[in-house]
């Protein structure tokens, strides 16, 4: 059969159609009147798409620039940190405030669990000047409580800087409520555009902070992007096809919102709990485990059938059905399969890989019985829309 | 939830993603080197495609420009011909014979149904000096036996037209071996692209009636474009983006066949007949019947549960999916709902839509088990690809 290219892995996400057209329409110079508009525009929307008041930047790099930025503008050597770690993604900020010198407390959980309150507050110390953590961790599929960690911080001058990369449009996140200093997304992720771009926003008492650091900084100097952005304007240059491409996504939200942004998010984040649950019900009805014990919306970790490695259910299906899953990571890698929900996703797709796992499954040799999965998945999905009856007779 | 917009119409169909770009980029002219290179090599193509040694032409009109064209240049008033109708297009043809004042014998068998051969065999008389009919009828679902009517007409003068506008590329066509003089595509069906262009295929007997046919024609003159088409050109400015279009979907077909077009074509017409295997096993399994006796592979006509307009469904499938089916026409409409299977559709689309329709086919009341459908699908697909065993234990 034909096979149409399709993403399921927790970034690149699927591009949505006004996003491509801008993307393939952006040839236009950036220090031109017409493109600061279109910048000071796409910051304002992403401090409604995030939900905050702080000042939102934009940096011409991946995810894990603004990670970098971040330690980079607000650590210097010997600065006492606490870093959250529960899979891929907490390692690199562990390994980040390693290379910047700092004097690391560390909790660690396994991968695909989420921490306990009572550990983060018996590792913060009087002196701790930031705490990094994720909001949700892509490589295992798990999420962590963000609010009940922001709520230790209250009250001291200990930085909360969240890496929300998948987490932004797939979970709620109260920022400014919570005390995020520093939140950080993705182009990549939930705004369906390519990646290129990381965006985040910034406290006041984190500007501040910056201005206290001396470590070295120059291209993620964010001091620097912040002066540049209030004159609707990048210091260095700008991914331009991809803040168009942000542009497109936020518009095409805020259409879904009825013209309304922050409910084009809350739209955004249902439908990953929607896509997620159905993802979760068919995996269980098919007698698999799914991998993480807090599971985000933003992607679902499914522990592969005893004797079949995940790595089989990923080149199947990328390989018969042309859509593309993420394997485990690390010391996951063979045990799990990652199927995504973050951004432009909908029901037919969430049916229709269902239905690829279930067929790759059978042929690898498990036990299933076709449509099971996919009945438990149809369960789900007239649950949660139960109000969207269509009467009708002839 | 979010809905993307899909296209299960038996045209349009859904658009190739190097189609989209070859739209995007056509600003070219059309009396150039480059594009007369492009415009001949899409009639090369086509030829392959069609599977056939006639020359084929280009025409900026729908499909129906191109079974007026085969009327105005091959009748003329007084002649008689006869027209085999089973459905919307079918009247078409009866409809254009007589606004060309034509001597029209017309063997109709009711919606939903086919030919028999002696029907035709005892319609057919001396004189007759063409005979019209579809490959595949739209409105119905219906394929009629080409090669059986095509045998009737054999060592005489007869012109056999057949429009093949949902047919080229949804079921096997020997158009040399059967000796189809006149066969007609769209290319927003099998080719991926938009409508606008038609083309057709015409035999040497064909061409030498055009010369004593008297039928007044100007903008539809075939043996104008046949000129203008030796020289890479067409007689007036042809759709240029669709042309391009044209040949992206070729190129595309071309790759899918490892680099043979006509094994590519091959592998589309296989891929029709497995997503309407698919949906034929789904829908009876969901205890509905198909409307046609013949099913093609083009498209699946569900006769509605009994007590559900097949409105509410394609309504349904609609607003709640963005999946867009089409209803029954003329007098079937409310009767049943049509899914296409032309083109660009691969298994996720499949099972995704037909998650779709036990949605709202449960909305709407009627007695279905979630998952029934699609485990048949399941089991269809499982055993048409067999051979694709994915082997593989930890």
């Amino acid at each position: 059969m034909l096979r149409k290219n399709r993403l399921f892995t927790p970034g690149p996400t699927p591009l949505h159609p006004h996003v491509q057209t801008a993307l393939a329409s952006a040839d236009v110079h950036h220090r031109t009147a017409d493109f600061r508009a279109l910048y000071r525009r796409v910051l304002a929307d992403l401090q409604t798409f995030i939900g905050t008041k702080n000042e939102t930047l934009l940096l011409a790099s991946s995810g894990s620039g603004a990670m970098e930025a971040s330690v980079q503008n607000l650590t210097q050597g010997g600065d006492r940190v606490l870093v959250l770690s529960a899979g891929k993604f907490g390692e690199r900020w562990r390994d980040l405030v390693r290379v910047y010198g700092c004097q690391t407390d560390l909790v660690s959980v396994p991968y695909g669990e989420t921490f306990h309150v009572e550990q983060i507050r018996a590792a913060l110390k009087p002196d701790t000047r930031a705490v990094f953590l994720q909001a949700t961790e892509s490589s295992t599929g798990a999420r962590h409580d963000v609010a009940a960690i922001a709520a230790l911080l209250r009250g001291s001058d200990t930085l909360l800087v969240v890496d929300a990369i998948t987490g932004l449009g797939t979970t709620a996140l109260d920022v400014d409520g919570w005390g995020v200093d520093v939140i950080i997304g993705g182009s990549q992720k939930a705004l369906m555009a390519p990646p290129g771009v990381a965006y985040l926003a910034v406290s006041e008492r984190a500007w501040q902070r910056m201005e206290q650091v001396k470590t070295p900084r120059y291209y993620f100097d964010l001091r620097r992007e912040r002066k540049a952005a209030q004159k609707g304007e990048s210091a260095f240059t700008p991914a331009i096809a991809i803040v168009a491409a942000l542009d497109a996504a936020l518009q095409y939200l805020r259409q879904v919102g009825g013209g309304d942004l922050a409910e084009g998010r809350g739209m955004l984040v249902r439908n990953a709990e929607t896509c997620a649950a159905m993802t979760r019900a068919a995996a269980q009805a098919l007698g698999m485990k799914l991998f993480a014990k807090s599971p985000a919306a933003a992607l679902t970790a499914v522990v592969a059938p005893e004797g079949i490695d995940s790595g089989v259910v990923v080149k199947g299906v990328r390989d018969r059905f042309g859509a593309v899953l993420a394997d485990g990571q690390g010391e996951m890698k063979g045990q799990l399969f990652r199927v995504a929900h973050i951004g432009y996703y909908d029901y037919l797709d969430t049916i229709g890989v269902l239905g690829a796992i279930e067929q790759v499954l059978a042929s690898a040799g498990a036990q299933i019985e076709f449509g099971a999965g996919i009945a438990a998945a149809q369960k789900v999905y007239a649950e949660q829309t139960a109000s969207i009856a269509v009467a009708g007779t002839k």
